[in-house]
């Protein structure tokens, strides 16, 4: 089998945590850190550590990396006399970073002969291995194909995301923001409930019951993004914006805080503004691209 | 049976959408309208039509009112020579209206003897009746259970959340709220991908991933609300506050729109302010609810 054998570089919290589902999985399992103590524990488990960073880059054609930054793991690999050692071998970089970074690492690859791939790790380290946890990997598709099975050992959702190896930091920014408009909104939602002494147990019932009306939406919002028609007769910019008025008055009236509700409104009176009463929710796009 | 007949009152779009469920179930219904010829299409599918308001209400022990706003129900409901003609029936009003309207409405059933219950239909009139059809009901929990088999007939996800008369309608707009907060976050990401040349199918694919992390944080931040505790080791405040700091600048730098990580950035420093650096996110409900 190709990728019998994984080294992984950086064994900080996430790091070490990435070793464990390898070693359970029967394959051979170098580890390397800059402070060697924290190979230790996971020896014990069945690892090798390896005496250097020549020895560990040269024991496996599957490295994985997990690093402080992008500086941190440049600094190691980008070295003259480590790049021979790596030419027609896997790097998965799991580092956190952004997709500038992502899209250097492979232009570095593509140079040294390496096949690389970029990830993000959407979760804790203490979930990592397990069917729920979520990792995000872009870059070559061919080079996805041959790890995909070593991969997913880290976790029961690990998903390809493409070919473009920024892909998965810049997605990673994405569902970060959806994870903090959904917190928010349900902040803002929780603050008018306790002021109108409802019990927030009510809303779990509710919210779980709405829960496949948002994933529709989900759906909807992305394909009528995807091919710029905004058109529908759900409910018009005009409805919402008799709604989200409503919401701010509620809010107002509450004495809660509600900036978010003032925001959304804005935004519904931008889009109107720019000619889509008509037209549904996802015309809102048209505010928040770039200009010209 | 208990409730084998009922009557609607209101046929417009929606009202008379919320017919046809309980002629295909076998019950005796009747309709009424103030514009007649608008029960004309459900007397075809098996409905009778009341001669006047008296008749309707009269006619059976459940009475369904699905009108333009509480005002026009109120008008026609809170007349002297009415009110003794519905004592000991059941009254469901699902007219769309604020947490005020539905406790007004519930005092003066209180009054005249009347069993009530307030809703908010979820959903468009095309979907009443269907599988994934969501609508709320709130009121006395012994009303509820007498009528709970028939009131399913109008969505496969009719649910009841508590026995406020107002909770209905407030969660209405709790959902509304968590309905606004998660699309204008997926236009926020959209319109970053976008700049950085990121495929949004490439994002459907994550986002779908993503569900479940979306769905556990809004159980656990219920339940960090409810409990008023915000302590937890998965991500501080202050990791945060680095988070949504990287996700403003990369907007910043693409040129979108980006009000919304930055009113998010605001929330999360003002969390910290508080002293609250150290919690989680859900500590950030401290900013919303209201002062004093």
């Amino acid at each position: 089998m190709k990728h019998s054998k994984a080294t992984f570089i950086g064994l900080g919290q996430m790091g070490a945590a990435l070793v464990p589902p390898f070693i359970d999985a029967g394959l051979q399992v170098t580890v390397w850190n800059r402070s060697a103590s924290k190979a230790d524990p996971l020896v014990a488990l069945g690892a090798k550590a390896a005496a250097d960073f020549v020895a560990a880059v040269s024991a496996s054609d599957l490295i994985i990396v997990c690093l402080a930054d992008y500086t941190t793991s440049n600094a190691l690999f980008h070295q003259d006399e480590i790049t021979p050692l790596l030419e027609g071998k896997t790097i998965v970089q799991l580092t956190t970073g952004d997709g500038r970074e992502a899209e250097l690492g492979a232009l570095w690859a593509a140079e040294v002969g390496v096949n690389y791939l970029d990830g993000a790790i959407m979760d804790y380290p203490t979930k990592v291995g397990g069917p729920e946890c979520l990792l995000l990997v872009s870059g070559d598709r061919a080079v996805w194909d041959s790890c995909e099975t070593q991969m997913k050992l880290l976790g029961g959702r690990m998903t390809y995301v493409g070919s473009k190896p920024s892909s998965a930091n810049l997605l990673d920014g994405s569902l970060l923001t959806m994870y903090y408009g959904n917190t928010f909104a349900l902040m803002q939602s929780a603050a008018m409930l306790e002021a109108e002494q409802v019990d927030i147990k009510d809303f779990k019932t509710a919210l779980n019951a709405f829960k496949p009306v948002i994933e529709s939406t989900w759906k909807r919002t992305i394909e009528a993004i995807d091919q710029q028609d905004y058109s529908g007769n759900e409910a018009s910019i005009h409805v919402h914006s008799l709604g989200v008025q409503s919401l701010l008055k509620r809010a107002k009236k509450s004495g809660v805080e509600h900036g978010l509700l003032q925001l959304f409104s804005e935004y519904v009176d931008q889009t109107a503004a720019r000619g889509h009463e008509a037209d549904e929710l996802p015309a809102a796009f048209e505010v928040f691209r770039r200009k010209g």
